[in-house]
């Protein structure tokens, strides 16, 4: 009987396996935001076994298993490894539908090689036979997985205040497979909260950077000197995790400087005059990602840290987070066209996570393109709760219909393993699959090599040339001529 | 010629018919949600014909035969039973793509017997039909219709105040094909609008819990006496009909005794001093469902008697409602996660009325579950406007992608009358179809047991062992174990 | 090898060949709502070339164009009519999947004849084939184009201070093929951002109207007046582009008075203020809609010149709009009701732009449907970033779900190009493709009749019907009986 995953998987019609197998299949990841370690990059990290790789810090499984009913100690409590492997296994065909049943039997495929599906009753056979190559096998550590993969760059995501000694050391191998890149993402710099937590980190950064931040000036000046460390490190694109950005009305505020001293002694201060310091920081930090050329990324929408029991026990990304409802127009204008009136916007993704926003950030991209470089204003690919079939199909859609597919820069992982690069083979084969059901229903000519321009722009060389970043020698005969 | 309703309709695949027959088609119902009419249940009515059984009170019809140009005296008014039959089978042919449509033909096929599709043409020879079958035989009295479907627990909706004289009569028979117990909804505990009002019904409260309503913990003293009662009388589910959630700043608020005392001396209260009355005894309300182990209802998002000329005419429920837009995040995870930090919060299920709302709804469902009961947040079905295969497929898409479809509770038909059981017919239909689409496409196993287990498990078993109610005896041989 | 729009274009099954080709291909079309230049019809315009047709004023190219880092100069600059020519041609093997390409072929094939697509490699074939066409041709000028498209009705799109001068030169024609009718669109009279420049419109609307504006109620007289000549030049629909409705608290504000006097002193208002004004004004002019027994048109969520850049180099309508996520429900149900509950509510057409409010607005229109007439209140056709095939599906998924589509009045242009009469082909395609695809899934009867009399209503006699607009020639024999 033919497995699951199998070399059709996804692929309904025989133009989808054609474009699959001669254009998709084979090409190398630009994999230009993910959360996975630079220390375990660095370190060439061996893995204790699947327990560690696949599912601490799993907050998607985490989900899947507080649902099925499974208590907290098989899940991120003192459990054996043996203990929650079970329990997710128990898990798993409970998952029918959701994407973690395709991404489980897809990760088992892939690398590890298994075809069975995993239950209770596969899960003594398929927990040994993890475990033996992630001990035992070249392929199986941090960077041998990213090889075997084709990854060619790998963009994490790091604080300004981070020594970027993993990243150092990561730049100092020859003709890599792999590149390393930092990304900068200044979440903690917009975060007013806890002054306390604030100055906590207001602190290292004058470490960082070797500068006192007695005002708002010093600290766009601090910030911008860790953004120059960041950019000869390789560096070329910024990231935010936002609920939304400020709304048009804070940034004629004249409390700048104010709120600034408050916070950095340490007093609380008022929502209001914490989101006009946010837009305030938001744009110098803007400015900064154009003036050297990066690509800023905005991931809007998640409402973080909702159940504070989780929170309170386990920290943040434990599964305690979901979709807000925030009203997102007159934030993205304000801010884009705040700088594109400047002549001063960068590249610029935006990810939205609720899917009925879709439609409005396709268009609200739209706008500020300016003609000055193809593609420079992006809907970007779906993510967390949208990294599904129909999630990606939607973004698809929209893009389509309110931009230009053409210009893609196509999918990220988003994650924090290293097992999740068959999100990309995903991606691929549910592209390769739309694009065969278009032939089908006549919607586009059948030109084959014009779909697989499409398919390959969409899959790789959009990415690479968006960032321009050196690749990896995994993707060796494909740089940007 | 094929009747429009035959058994395969909606079945487009051999393993959606499969599944549908030897799993979905003859499982008993749990209809834990729906409004028919305890009175009705405990004198076992005859209707005079099916005027009075399907037309009257039908908001849905009447909205269909406005848009069609009907005059009111036809649908609302002194008309003819004949006459508005008429009336309603001319709007039929009208209704073609309309759930509606469907509505209509299955309810005539089942219980009826009737395979003609209703239209002026065929108006006559159906009414007679239907009122013959009606007025004379067992199957189609109230409760008669009940047992031939199979229905094995019926929840109507009550009101606090209820004396519950009609489910003291349904309990006291032996061994009934279908329970029927209540479920507590104090919505008029909860409107504030119009102080007059309010105070009556906190009369009728006082009365029927032998209490002195003085302050807000005699309120509350007073609700959950009556909860108690309800308890006693089999009840196991809350249900509240609102927009939204209160937005988290409310709960803070140290204004609710002086709030309530100025409405209960019967003057206006400002809607901010409202809304935190109420979200103060909502919470008290949901730790009552918690303590006595209920499911907890939110069916939010419905904007409701917007038509103002229909309300003043009709009073509420006649049509005129709709969809709003409110706010829904911030205040569903503060009232949940509210009590989820006190290790307070019930079993839960929130419904949605907008669609654009369904992932967020998914996702903060998801944010609660503990490990304590499987599915313990349920992200409740498609309900009213969404009551169709849109819908319902829509519905069962986000939970999918977003939760776990092994864990859902399943269909509710929400329903004024006795013919809408074939809303679960439908549902089933419609969910089997979906399984068999997935295994055409390749999306799940073609594994018959694990498909029939799903398809089980959401028509019946979850329901059944979410709310532990005992059964009648229409699910004879299939209790919980 | 067939061309890629061929006989059967969308067209999936034998139904939905046989519906478009019985009863869609060649019906009549009324294009109650675009925005054709009245000066072109009028002058019976032969324009220069392909360039000026197709490009000029088309921000839907603009966007697209500038998405694929064209530069400013081929698009709206001062280029060259065969290198603008040759820019689009660069682009369009770009927007595969967008509906411009689409669009684009589907004009191409009708009228000009031409089956290649375009492409840098068919560029200046195609441009050349294209002007000698609309040099020489008779079909090919502004009424030609309409004629030969069979185009009944148009409807443009006109400041109450037009003098309709143009409008009285077409209505002179005897038994013209297309009547052309004005629609009252008063915008100018409800934007009070820049006092300056409503009261230079206010200026213009006391010469045209021949009344001097004092008071609110002036300026209400005035409109009256210049609504009247607009019935008598046989205007019957009014349109209004707008965010949003009014929220309810606004309308029982007493301050329109004192904001008109500061407003007419020519002094800034603030926003709640002005918002009031708004509110009062479009209530009075719903009134004279419904006194004169025409249609009110609402196009609702649009946020427009987002862009400054573009808006101050090039103005309105360029390219630098999207859509917003204005809060949508209760404004709908204050203004509506606030007709309707004194019997004062027009015939309305409620068309949305943001996709996640598709289902409240269907379920919001079918409040107010009194009886009086069939399909009076209408939730309208996709529009702009909604007019493709996913957009008009999903339109008409929500209004089947929630309301009739047996009384929809179908398709609009809303363009200003004499090209896109293919969109009404385009919808009709999409229509008896989705009603075909109901068929083989069982949805529907296949009753062909039936659905022949529903394509044919929704394309055609719906509009006919619901505005009453003497038809032209091209419409003969079809009139309402």
């Amino acid at each position: 009987m033919r497995p699951f995953i199998h070399d059709a998987f996804l692929l309904a019609s025989d133009v989808a396996r054609d474009l699959y197998e001669r254009y998709a299949r084979d090409l190398p990841i630009v994999d230009y935001h993910c959360h996975l370690s630079p220390e375990l990059m660095a370190a060439d990290h061996r893995f204790r076994g699947i327990t560690e790789i696949w599912l601490e810090g799993d907050h998607y499984k985490w989900r899947a298993m507080r649902a099925c009913g499974v208590p907290e100690r098989f899940i991120s409590g003192d459990a054996s490894d043996w203990e929650k492997f079970e329990a997710w296994a128990r898990t798993v065909p409970e998952t029918l539908r959701n994407p973690l049943f395709h991404w489980t039997a897809m990760e088992l495929k892939r690398p590890f090689g298994i075809d069975r599906l995993l239950s209770p009753q596969t899960a003594r056979e398929i927990f040994d036979r993890c475990n033996e190559r992630l001990r035992g096998e070249d392929d199986f550590t941090a960077m041998g997985l990213l090889r075997s993969w084709k990854v060619a760059v790998v963009c994490s995501t790091d604080d300004p205040v981070d020594s970027l000694e993993s990243h150092r050391q990561l730049a100092r191998r020859k003709d890599p497979a792999t590149r390393v890149y930092p990304t900068w993402r200044p979440d903690a710099a917009l975060t007013f909260d806890e002054p306390t937590v604030w100055n906590a980190w207001v602190g290292k950064l004058e470490k960082a950077a070797n500068r006192t931040v007695r005002s708002f000036e010093d600290l766009v000046e601090a910030l911008d000197a860790r953004h120059r460390v960041f950019h000869e490190h390789g560096c070329r694109a910024s990231d935010h995790g936002l609920e939304t950005l400020p709304p048009p009305s804070v940034y004629a505020d004249g409390t700048v400087g104010v709120t600034f001293d408050a916070l950095r002694a340490g007093r609380a201060i008022e929502r209001g005059r914490a989101v006009a310091l946010q837009a305030a920081l938001l744009h110098r930090l803007a400015l900064m990602d154009h003036d050297r050329g990066w690509v800023q990324q905005f991931h809007l929408g998640a409402y973080r840290d909702v159940s504070s029991r989780l929170y309170a026990k386990l920290g943040p990304n434990v599964g305690g987070d979901s979709m807000g409802d925030f009203e997102m127009a007159r934030g993205l204008a304000a801010f884009l066209d705040g700088l594109d009136r400047r002549a001063s916007l960068a590249k610029t993704i935006l990810y939205n996570l609720n899917p009925r926003d879709n439609a409005l950030f396709a268009t609200m991209a739209g706008n500020f393109n300016d003609g000055s470089v193809p593609g420079k204003m992006q809907y970007g690919a779906s993510w967390w709760f949208l990294d599904q079939k129909d999630g990606i199909e939607a973004q698809f859609r929209a893009l389509s219909n309110m931009g230009l597919v053409s210009r893609f820069v196509g999918m990220i992982t988003d994650s924090r393993s290293f097992l999740s690069y068959s999100r990309h083979d995903y991606f691929r084969r549910i592209l390769c699959n739309l694009l065969g059901e278009d032939v089908r229903q006549g919607l586009v000519p059948d030109d084959r090599e014009q779909l697989g321009r499409l398919v390959t722009a969409v899959c790789f060389t959009n990415a690479r040339d968006y960032f321009g970043f050196p690749l990896g020698t995994a993707a060796a005969g494909q740089e940007t001529r």
